[in-house]
């Protein structure tokens, strides 16, 4: 972020008809956004694309879902049709949805609003090693940076993240607890709904996944010279992003590495990208340790019901714009926050100042 | 709200292709709207017509508040010239702006987006007795109720209340205090910015307001026998209702009581009315007094970082939906909540059920 666009920001938002810091929060947004932009006013983030990235865990054989794996499939086919909540939330303020197959375990066919870039047919079960290579970690990580720039070429100018795969909140808890070294107790939710047995149970799998891949101490464990460094084309890595990506690939999912990439490509076109939920704040950090500028572009759409997500975003710097107990995912909190994301920039756009609208300004 | 109605919405709801439960309080507001319109779903709340109703304030004479008097015609200029940020808002949620000047202290000239229904060139001093006259809060209610009318006869099908009137957080204070039994300590906040002096001397106009007005203890001290019960035409009024309007008209402002009509008038004409801050806080108080039912109509669009808005809406029953430490007024919190308003409606329309998209339910 241009710390010198950052200051003529915040000046100019102190001339407008308002009392100064009267919009809160929204004013924070919209400066952060014109620093992240390199000018002021930032461009209003519209229209929005929501990607929803879609994969499978080997760690669903460890019951910690109440749901049949083949949902995520399902899902998908909701998607398409526009039956979900999430068409309906971007029905609402005009954001496009693509569903981006990058680790489905099931054969999808590509047609419109579905592109087909699997890594894998699921990840294997992280409670017993890693997830994935470093290869397929990488891999995925270039479907969302592919996927974020084929959106903005299509005319997006603000990128939503959303995901679908049962059983993603076990990865999501286990890269929080990696990345900021949480325990497994407070970083684990209940996700879509579990009962008091299986998230006793979902807590142990998070908590023998952080030990069978190292990660018992988080990223002290972590050797970063190992196979992300020795990767072939990977050499440029550094010690935190080699290490990032170690932790990526092994407790991660496909669709949280795609979302990771995401986020990299949102950046890397200098185009806001709103967060959803515990998924995407979980791969936000793995976005972070590749590159911590590309934090700047992000902005939190909500907290959800998971308490994992409450840490993510503190370590991330974010606040979250709406907190409404949601827990479906999908991108449905993102797409929520959309609407006072371009509010916020709005602001900067439209508002008069007190000397051109004659308005007096409080005595000091 | 019809409870059969609400019945069916929330096992409506509960068959739809998502988690129960997992869009939080959203959920509570589409099976709250569809009570409220007697079928479910509820019609999408859209148009949206925000009515900002002006007017000023005896009391500002005690210098409660840093800005000028003017300020209040100062502003309606700006909304009408689409300068201030309630006109940034309310484009990017289509929503139209109608500007009612009910008290404002300067003659102002109709024109399009200005009605002018003025009962009066500001309150009296409500420190030293009445802000207004029984009959001048009985004919302000009128001029939200018909507001609210005119607005849903010109199509909209959701209202979202505004208000314009410098030193307008003092009388809230007071309301709130006088319905709630709220101390004038904790219900009075710094308004749009105010430094510790004023502060304290805000709270002591609005204690003065309550004894002046015989409201020290709240309700308990209000003869509801007195003018409001013997006017003209008023007779119908309750003991609780009679009790209200005196409330209304000793520690209420011009604006606060148009919007407690237009409330009124939202109900009535079974439209959703999205509540802005403070100022709609009490003045749904008052509204509540005069027609418990209509709070069913009701959602609150955000909370304000006024500590008597949480006092209000606790009081209410109501969840506010924005919650970003906005401080303006002007309708904009209600603004800003109304897509998530129709995003929670548009689900009960759009999103298919488990049966319908072939989606598996969890396992029980």
């Amino acid at each position: 972020a241009d710390p010198a666009v950052i200051a003529s920001a915040r000046a100019h938002q102190d001339r407008l008809t308002k009392p100064r810091g009267a919009l809160g929060v929204l004013e924070d947004v919209a400066v952060r956004l014109a620093g992240a932009a390199g000018h002021n006013p930032a461009p209003i983030p519209a229209p929005a694309a929501l990607a929803i990235f879609a994969g499978d865990h080997g760690v669903h054989a460890q019951g910690v879902s109440p749901w049949p794996q083949e949902v995520t499939t399902q899902m998908v086919g909701n998607f398409l049709a526009g039956g979900a909540v999430a068409n309906a939330f971007a029905a609402q303020v005009g954001a496009s949805v693509t569903v981006v197959d990058v680790g489905v375990a099931a054969d999808l066919l590509e047609g419109p609003g579905l592109f087909i870039h699997k890594v894998a047919y699921g990840t294997a079960d992280l409670s017993r090693g890693s997830a994935m290579t470093a290869a397929q970690a990488v891999a995925a990580l270039e479907v969302g940076i592919t996927t974020a720039r084929r959106l903005v070429d299509g005319g997006a100018r603000c990128l939503i993240t959303g995901d679908m795969g049962i059983a993603n909140t076990t990865p999501s808890a286990a890269l929080i607890c990696a990345f900021t070294g949480a325990t497994p107790e407070s970083a684990t939710g209940r996700g879509t709904g579990i009962d008091d047995e299986t998230h006793r149970r979902k807590i142990e799998v998070v908590r023998n996944a952080l030990a069978a891949n190292g990660l018992s101490d988080g990223l002290a464990g972590v050797d970063a010279s190992g196979d992300a460094g020795a990767m072939p084309g990977m050499e440029w890595l550094n010690g935190e992003a080699a290490a990032g990506l170690r932790v990526l690939a092994a407790v991660g999912g496909l669709e949280h590495a795609a979302i990771a990439g995401f986020i990299l490509g949102g950046a890397a076109a200098r185009v806001p990208v709103i967060l959803d939920g515990v998924i995407a704040g979980s791969a936000a950090l793995a976005a972070a340790a590749l590159a911590p500028a590309a934090v700047d572009h992000c902005v939190a759409g909500h907290r959800s019901a998971e308490p994992g997500h409450r840490i993510a975003l503190d370590r991330l710097g974010l606040r979250p714009l709406v907190d409404l107990e949601l827990r479906l995912g999908e991108g449905t909190g993102g797409l929520l926050a959309h609407p006072l994301v371009c509010s916020a920039v709005r602001v900067m756009h439209e508002v008069a100042t007190f000397d051109a609208a004659g308005v007096t300004e409080k005595e000091a």
